[in-house]
């Protein structure tokens, strides 16, 4: 790990415990408690918290402020609960990865049981239902003037919308042979990235910044939450399967659409032969790993590469709005360390 | 039918084509377009309309506007677009039935298939959390100023939060022979009647009434709304199943917890005898007619009726502070309809 990477992850981890403790507060086990036992599972079972922790990041470069210096329940010269508004960014994370596990049946996430398998499926949808709208309670509570709040609130349940449309698009992929690699960027654009976005933005307009910050921190985010997909995708084909967590392959070996293996196709690669998805306890490391060689030699992953590293270079020249500030600093150390991460 | 019935059905019906209307401007068929076909389709289904009609009865009753003489979509001094509030909350409706169905695995609604019938499960579940978000989106296109917007989001954010309690403790209460008749009402209250309590208050919040106004039109809603799910309670038993539409008795079969149960439960009647729940298909017409007269004979047939004339007429009391006006009329009305209404 280079010294930057290790200094961004060190930024990210100084604030993950403050963003524990407001979800805790958020979200207490009342009355039906097998509900909010079922809403706090996953949440309590780990991440890094990497959403909350750019709000924070964005809401100290926007005030010029120290790292760190200020409460975040009490934030700024208006004294803003921005601490609130992270912890609806990372609820909306939680509902929407509670039922994407139903949608798409998978059994582990964070290393535990998927919360409709800890629980029961009825469970976990209501649980996600109910994360869905204690984010937005979270997101009127941070005190802003009712026009941010209200601006605030917009941004939230529009990138709510954007997030169905995505996993609807990504569903929807699963049964199409011709997906181009501009589909699969609008796709990860809504499913992943518009989340990033609002990260980014949303501590701007509560905080009152100026239009042209609020772009540019949204801009920000809608790049380096795309990179951060493709370079997962990256991730699953060349991390051996111990660093990894799961299955070195396994997107091939579902037959998941990514841009790696549409930009293939794009080149004549019938990419659907790379592995033997019908028998995909028979496929090999090797398997994977000619896979991904015959990858290679068509350029696709550096095709992928080369369109992450894009992302958060264009990423990275939007902060140049902002003044410069360490929290700055750290939110371009963010955009290069989702793209040079191993794992 | 009475009379009094008969206007109300009429003032419901004769908003019921601009709701609709205004749902189908606010949800158009657009790319994904499964999804949004989807998200659709309940709400095409039909429904009375009945929550937006007291919406916009009460934003009628709370200004003393003549029944249908203003525009809806600029309604008032202020041209308030308060059909957007009042799509907001069928659209809540709609998401909560959706993902409803799937819980309880029904395979019929409205006489059509539910929707994970209809399309599947991963596509109804994502249908109804874009449901969820557009009705926030729509709650903030009302153009009131944006004190009274935050607090109707506010309003609705914390009314789905509970809608989501009521049901898991609806799910809790199928495990437990301790259930109380208190509990069952907390617990209406919870799945039912805080929707119609946001029905009501929201208008007056995003016309800015007198707290007075909100507070009443809130328990009127809190009110009539547990009368209806009473009501439907009672139906189930004693309505004929060709008038029903679904097969009379089947809370009875299914062993589900109903305020009549639950009294009888309480006069130490064995209501898990009642019927042989364990073989639905045997029992009878006649079987669920003597049942109907063991409840009849100690009194929870009666207690039941009499809660749910109670709470209509607190809930017609309530509007008391209201201009005498003939939406407040209406809104008393529907009241009376609701525990009137045999179907």
């Amino acid at each position: 790990m280079s010294a930057d990477s290790a200094r961004v992850e060190a930024a990210i981890e100084a604030r993950r415990e403050e963003v524990n403790d407001a979800i805790a507060e958020t979200l207490p086990i009342k009355r039906p408690e097998r509900l909010y036992e079922a809403s706090r599972y996953l949440l309590d079972a780990g991440g890094k918290r990497l959403r909350p922790a750019m709000l924070l990041l964005a809401a100290e470069a926007v005030t010029e402020t120290e790292p760190r210096a200020e409460d975040y329940r009490a934030f700024g010269p208006d004294e803003l609960d921005v601490m609130a508004a992270a912890v609806s960014v990372e609820v909306i994370q939680s509902f929407t990865l509670i039922h994407d596990d139903i949608m798409d049946d998978d059994d582990l996430r964070r290393g535990v049981p998927s919360v409709h398998q800890e629980y029961d499926t009825e469970t976990a949808i209501l649980a996600g239902d109910t994360l869905y709208s204690k984010a937005f309670e979270c997101m009127l509570e941070t005190g802003a003037p009712a026009d941010r709040s209200v601006r605030a609130l917009d941004t939230l349940a529009t990138t709510c919308t954007k997030i169905c449309e995505g996993q609807a698009l990504d569903v929807d992929f699963e049964g199409r042979d011709d997906v181009t690699t501009e589909e699969y960027l609008e796709m990860i654009e809504h499913k992943t990235a518009v989340l990033y976005a609002a990260a980014a933005a949303i501590p701007a307009i509560l905080l009152g910044a100026d239009e042209a910050v609020v772009d540019a921190l949204r801009g920000y985010g809608l790049d380096v939450g795309r990179a951060f997909q493709i370079q997962d995708d990256l991730l699953d084909l060349t991390v051996p399967s111990e660093t990894l967590g799961k299955t070195r392959g396994s997107d091939l070996v579902e037959g998941k659409r990514t841009i790696v293996t549409l930009h293939a196709r794009e080149r004549g690669v019938d990419v659907d032969a790379l592995v033997d998805a019908g028998h995909p306890d028979d496929v090999t490391e090797a398997d994977i790993e000619a896979a991904v060689e015959r990858l290679e030699s068509v350029g696709s992953i550096e095709y992928a590469r080369g369109t992450a590293r894009d992302l958060v270079d264009r990423g990275k020249e939007r902060l140049d709005v902002l003044p410069e500030s360490e929290a700055r600093t750290t939110l371009a150390g963010i955009a290069d360390y989702l793209v040079d991460r191993t794992y």
